[in-house]
């Protein structure tokens, strides 16, 4: 079995620690402005779902070093797009393409466990789409200069951002955002909705998405994130359909280790110790939703 | 056939009166914080209910008494979660479970006429959930603290509070309340757009609400607001069904008793004096809806 | 083959322009206060319908005079709703009745170029539906009084505006707005988001509109911004369907003439020169989705 280390991983373009059941990656390629490399997509992907699947998690940080000069400026075009195709849909045409920005996108999606990006630097398209828009909380510096510039380079926004952006502040915003290509600071009001924090420096950044990071960590039950999450993100079809899903498992959850200790920790007013974790305390029921498998020749369009 | 006067049904938990078309209900459990209880559960689901059939009401308002210490402090679990499960679900499995602040949301949002809350108080747990989501309008003292607390005690958000905040604020501000559990004000950016609005005294909050839903009984038609409301909860799943509905509904109302008032008051300039009721002047293709049939036994995951 | 010059139409109450790849359309009842009337009705389908299709145009901007008394007042109903029946759903019963404000909502969605309105007066009714919601941009004069008095009239919203309204701002506001009828100004918390560009006098706002358009239509690709929107209104049911069809997208257009243009610019710190167009470079993929036949006997409720 694979060592589960992170240190062990052998990663060359992120760092990474684990302290506090929290796992920090930092993007570690300043001197290419943290553009998004295949490299890079490899090991971003690799940890989020080690992550996923260790026990010791249970908030998941990205950030970059705050001295580059960018937090991500996005995929390194300059040899033109042809880069990002595989020969697999060259070979066998259009619909084999599978966008990396999209399976990173999904894979930390699908994190069970709670993640925050610190955006401490400008960020421009795969740095606004798949390291953002999936997260639960982003934290950005004030001063971050901001783009999604997909129709200003001939392409359509990617990642799945023209899913989860609309879904995330409303389909007027994400509009004005992925319609125009502009650039923008965390306080316009065409994004602002978008952060759960705007710190003014980007020093400042990262320890504030720590700081919330532990203090989430500390006291809040893993496997109730995950099945929040599994909530948020698979609600249901209708109210009725929600009210069958939430009743299954606050049964469930309410009857277990973690529910059984919430509840206690209220009576005492004390905060929670909880101990529950995904591999002992879920359930078969869970995931409760189909998975689309998007590789080629299972999935079509 | 039972009697449809609000004070003779012997409710013991609530207070209630009906004026000017519109009926109050105030929550009567100051000395327990205005917890969530059985018989208050039961009470609130009978009287939505009948709101719901009875032509005389147009407008429906929530409120607890300004002086209790909460507007509803949620559900009292110091017994642990063990004492909202019932008997059914305990011998046949966790899948026959149905989560009670589930069933009184579904009966508000499902309720034809307006509704609104005035949330005077703190509030926490199915006090934020049941007793504000489903509602049309919610007013709140500006000095009221709020929390999703679910993830803090060991369980996930309940009373179909993930299907209906995402879609009331967006995922980006649902996602700071639910996974955080925080306490917030209603000033706060992640909840404020969740109300209609903010008075800056315990005092105010019920007569704003009750002022508002007097103004809307008198001006607005009681079969337009439960299409209207149809339509928004019900829109289709593409902008082509959904013009087909409300393509329907329009022939329908604008040839209706109310749909003629209307026009000729907004002829004669002056306010409409609206006679349609629900029991009268709808039609049998009123709901258009599939309502999931939630009971066990009838529906299964 | 029909002329494709805006000029050559013979349009009664609108004006036309193309410049710059923009077509400038204003709505020209100033003595009706701007009412939306049938042949108003008739001539926004017609020219939306021909600007979808014609490749030299790349983003329409729809105004009015502002002398007019409104942007748009909305339908005239002084002579009741009867007018708006057609003669066939007056024979064949209600469900054959198909809402005009909706055919044209549709028809300005549909538009494969860039959608922007500059509401530069006050509006109500269906000129703040159809004339507004289906826009991929809207901007207004600050002083501008806004109504959705639907309620208030004895009907429901119309124009798919129960289906546009809560996507593009939230269930909260869309309900506040929809549900009360009540009058707001652009600064209103229950609408603002609504708006692209808020403008201080009602001279300003079709300049600002149409600066914005040209930028935009400058600078983008067509193709891009046709996949763009198809993305945002047609973005899957899941973030794995999602992920399918960008990846074809970006497949095809980073593939296109627009895509090693855009690469090209960016490599080289120039502005892009995109020549693609969707009659030549598009594909049969597109569009994805199923539309809906809403013609009567096609579509049954």
């Amino acid at each position: 079995m694979a060592s589960l280390e992170y240190s062990e991983q052998g990663y060359k373009e992120i760092l990474t620690s684990l302290e506090n059941s929290v796992l920090s990656i930092t993007i570690n390629r300043a001197k290419y402005r943290n553009t998004f490399s295949g490299g890079l997509f490899k090991e971003l992907v690799h940890i989020f779902d080690l992550a996923d699947r260790d026990d010791r998690v249970r908030a998941v940080v990205l950030t970059s070093e705050p001295t580059a000069p960018a937090f991500c400026s996005g995929a390194d075009i300059s040899g033109g797009w042809g880069s990002l195709w595989k020969e697999e849909s060259e070979k066998e045409g259009e619909h084999a393409h599978r966008d990396s920005g999209g399976i990173l996108a999904m894979t930390i999606y699908r994190c069970r466990k709670l993640t925050i990006v610190a955006v401490n630097g400008h960020a421009a398209g795969v740095g606004m789409t798949a390291l953002q828009l999936p997260f639960d909380f982003r934290f950005v510096w004030s001063g971050a200069k901001l783009t999604f510039p997909f129709v200003r380079r001939g392409i359509n926004p990617e990642a799945t951002s023209s899913y989860l952006l609309p879904r995330l502040i409303g389909h007027s915003r994400a509009t004005s955002l992925l319609l125009t290509g502009a650039t923008v600071t965390p306080d316009s009001p065409y994004i602002q909705s978008l952060y759960h924090q705007i710190l003014p420096t980007r020093e400042e950044v990262y320890p504030a998405a720590l700081a919330f990071a532990i203090e989430l960590a500390e006291n809040t039950s893993q496997v109730a994130i995950a099945y929040s999450k599994g909530l948020l993100q698979h609600p249901g079809d209708s109210v009725e359909e929600n009210h069958l899903l939430d009743s299954r498992a606050i049964k469930l959850l309410g009857s277990s280790v973690d529910g059984e200790e919430g509840a206690r920790a209220f009576k005492e007013r004390r905060l929670p110790k909880f101990t529950g974790t995904l591999s002992k305390n879920s359930s078969p029921w869970y995931p409760w939703w189909h998975r689309l498998d998007v590789h080629h020749r299972k999935a079509k369009l």
